[in-house]
């Protein structure tokens, strides 16, 4: 059993919390907070341990009727692994943390790729990662797109990666963001930073990424162009995404014309907090001129990385290779087509009533 | 002195007949309206002659003190040339009326091609429109795009043109329209309508156009992308780009950063509605990796292609070559940088002073 603790435990670390929770072959110590709001309290009626991140302000709980289980020192000292999911910036200033416990930490896509020892995709590069110290899983948007590359690039070769990522302003909880009427170039530069960091993944790809923010809150939308080094059809492409599990390729006829329909899709199946964990992928969109594939796909901000995290545990620790670890995860965090959110049509369930440990 | 009709006095028409009024070799015959709302109110008092689009609700005017000039019909036979700036559709509806009085007529972008004997960009093929009967001024993202490739294929020669426009939902005053909070593949099927828009104007063009909506209002904004014939520079490009007098290449330093502040910025210069009739690129996003030439614009989808129509009128009755209408055009319209409305920064006067009919 893997005892695994979670730092931070807001718009990702709650999700962490809840998808490490579900995993058969981990247990969560507990969850780091710095202060006792909603999300404390949730955490605690989910009979999650509570830390205090700040030990000065562990007080604030007891007055908040939260009884917390120590500070995020004990946590960290109590783990085989902490998965931080602090704001971008604070994962840099809590590594030596991890550091003094001899305690293997994975970070978000918010830190700067050389905190860790390796950036981590599971569908891209699970190996990179087996037995690493400090891992970074990269941000959602990187994680979408490598989602597409790994399958393109196996099956086609890939010369060259041009996407514009039309970017929520903010999520639905960040409501000091903005824009809220006009387009931003974001940043105005050419190419933004998603193309390099994609390349952490991919270090021989060429890719120039352009980024912009709008008014919307729901997901990202990617508009994505590949020029292939093979001549192939759309339907081609699309079968070979429709073959890999995180990536939800939507039908025609179900309406689903944006990220409204998409969270309304996944709340009516029940998902948790109306989560996709998938890239998803419209699948009128996926269309080929010559050597260049295009395709729009929706990208949710908030969930997308979750998996990763789950499997990038697994590679650290080295105890499950890249397929046993993504159908694990995939299983108990219920990944699958949404209509679907046991992921069971899916799953073979012979095979999975084999491992002792699932 | 040309004798000008406008059908039509919404956001283009409006915009149409005040360009015209304000060129030496137009008069403006008047204006045709459906319906005496706001608009009509201001056309009167500026003075321009009001008639009834349809001749039954032509009481409705004088019921709301508006005294009309006549029908619709008297207006296209006083006429040396009509703009047609009814919505999308009607356009076609009216081709017969022109036809009946023989009155040449320029139409807009949301009109199928075929309704005219030329596509129109003054900037790209002002030459194809010359003696033309009929001419469809191309929409204005098609607009915008046009003023962009047209300098790069002289340059530098195009390979293919791959552009994503990120469009806003719908104008400032179109108060029904969405989205809200959703970012919309729009179509969702690749490639856009614009791509082949854009080949009426250049036929032999590769070019892929992906579009979306997004909840703004102000401008559309577009991430392009121009795979040239020739290795560049980011800072020649940008140098043919400033020498466009329709396109606008935002300084770095000037805190712009998206449509929101471009409309302050051609408020305070006095601008009339703000407008912004010509493409804002921003300087700092024209990038060059290898023959990948890439760049933001942002477009203003009320008044781009009021230059065009102008120039139209002057290429249809053959009376001024490309130069010298654009020069017309842009000089007694105002464009320029906007800092600077009255043009005259831009403009040679000791040449402007010499045509008799300027």
């Amino acid at each position: 059993m893997i005892e695994v603790g979670v730092n931070g435990y807001g718009t990702i670390g709650k999700r962490v919390a809840d998808a490490v929770d579900s995993q058969p072959d981990m247990e969560l110590v507990g969850v780091a907070k710095t202060k006792p709001n909603f999300e404390a309290h949730t955490a605690v009626e989910r009979g999650y341990d509570m830390y205090a991140a700040i030990p000065e302000r562990a007080p604030l709980f007891s007055e908040d009727g939260i009884e917390i289980a120590g500070v995020v020192d004990e946590l960290v000292a109590a783990a085989d692994v902490v998965v931080d999911c602090t704001p971008s910036g604070i994962g840099a200033e809590n590594k030596s943390l991890y550091e003094s416990h001899d305690t293997p930490a994975i970070f978000q896509g918010g830190e700067s790729a050389d905190i860790a020892d390796v950036s981590f995709n599971a569908r891209a590069n699970f190996d990179e990662a087996v037995g690493a110290r400090y891992t970074r899983v990269v941000s959602c948007n990187t994680t979408g797109l490598s989602r597409i590359v790994a399958p393109l690039q196996e099956e086609y070769g890939v010369e060259k990666v041009r996407a514009t990522l039309v970017r929520r302003g903010g999520d639905p909880a960040q409501n000091s963001r903005g824009p809220i009427n006009d387009i931003l170039p974001n940043p105005i530069g050419i190419p933004s930073h998603h193309g390099p960091d994609v390349q952490t993944i991919f270090p021989d790809l060429s890719i120039d990424t352009l980024g912009l923010k709008v008014p919307a809150t729901l997901m990202h939308v990617h508009s994505l162009n590949v020029t292939l080094e093979s001549d192939v059809t759309a339907a081609h492409v699309r079968q070979l995404l429709e073959d890999e599990n995180r990536v939800y390729v939507i039908p025609e006829g179900l309406g689903i014309d944006g990220a409204g329909k998409l969270k309304d899709f996944a709340l009516d199946a029940g998902r948790p907090r109306g989560d996709l964990w998938e890239n998803c992928v419209w699948g009128e969109s996926i269309a080929v001129e010559g050597r260049d594939m295009y395709l729009f796909q929706a990208i949710h901000q908030e969930s997308d990385v979750i998996p990763e995290n789950v499997d990038a545990i697994r590679a650290m620790l080295d105890v499950a290779d890249k397929r046993e670890s993504m159908r694990r995860t995939d299983k108990h965090v219920g990944i699958g087509v949404p209509s679907d959110p046991s992921g069971a049509g899916r799953e073979d369930d012979q095979v999975e009533a084999e491992p002792a440990d699932d």
